[in-house]
C-alpha cells in the first residue's frame, strides 16, 4: 500500500502560451503498479487555466480546493470544493482558476496513455 | 459531461457490526457511460469506520476533509486532507474516523466489479 500527501510526489509546472500556472503531479501510476488507471493532482494559481483540448480518453474529476470555471459545450459552469466531472472522450474542456486561492482538482486517466 | 457537487449524488448508508456511519455515494459509474473504471466519495462520521476486508481489485483514493487513520500491514497509519493511498488488490484496509468532522474520501475501483 502507498500512502502519501500529494504535495510529496514530484510536481511538473507548466507555463506557456496555451496553459498558465499549472503543476501537475502523478501519485498513482504505472509505476506503483496500478495496472487499470492513474491518479494526478493538478493545482492551477490565480488566474491560471489548463489548455483547452480534447482527447479520446476520459477524464473522471474531483475538486479538491479553490473555485474555478469549467469550459464545457462551448459556454462556462462554475465548480468548487466536491465539484465532480466526468468529461467523456473527445469532448472539448479547459479549467480556469477565477479566484485567487489555489484551484486543486484530481484527475483520473485510464491506462495507457501519457500520464502527464 | 456530467457536473455535480457529490453531494448531489444518491446516498447509501451503512450500520451493523462491521461497519458503522459510512455513507458512500456513486458519482461517476457505468451509468454516466464511464466503461474503465468508477469514482465513488465516501463521508464517515467522528468514531465510525469502513469494514476490515480485502478483495481482488485496487482502490486509489484521495482523502478531501477530515482526519483519520488506515490499517495496513498489521498496523495503523494516519492521513488527512491530501492523502493519497493506494491499495493493490488482495491487501487488507480500513479506515477509522479518529476525528469528530467528516472524513471524507474518494475511492476509485475499476469497472466490471460491485460499484458499491
Amino acid at each position: 500500500m502507498k500512502v502519501i500527501h500529494y504535495t510529496e510526489a514530484a510536481g511538473q509546472t507548466f507555463n506557456n502560451e496555451t496553459v498558465q500556472g499549472v503543476t501537475g503531479r502523478v501519485v498513482i501510476g504505472g509505476d506503483d503498479g496500478a495496472k487499470n488507471f492513474c491518479m494526478r493532482v493538478f493545482t492551477v494559481t490565480g488566474g491560471g487555466f489548463t489548455p483547452k483540448h480534447s482527447h479520446a480518453w476520459e477524464h473522471e474529476i474531483f475538486v479538491h480546493a479553490g473555485r474555478g470555471r469549467i469550459f464545457r459545450a462551448g459556454d462556462w459552469g462554475d465548480v468548487t470544493s466536491g465539484t465532480v466531472l466526468f468529461i467523456p472522450g473527445g469532448e472539448e474542456h479547459q479549467f480556469q482558476n477565477t479566484g485567487s486561492d489555489d484551484l486543486v482538482f484530481v484527475c483520473l486517466i485510464p491506462s495507457g496513455v501519457a500520464e502527464i
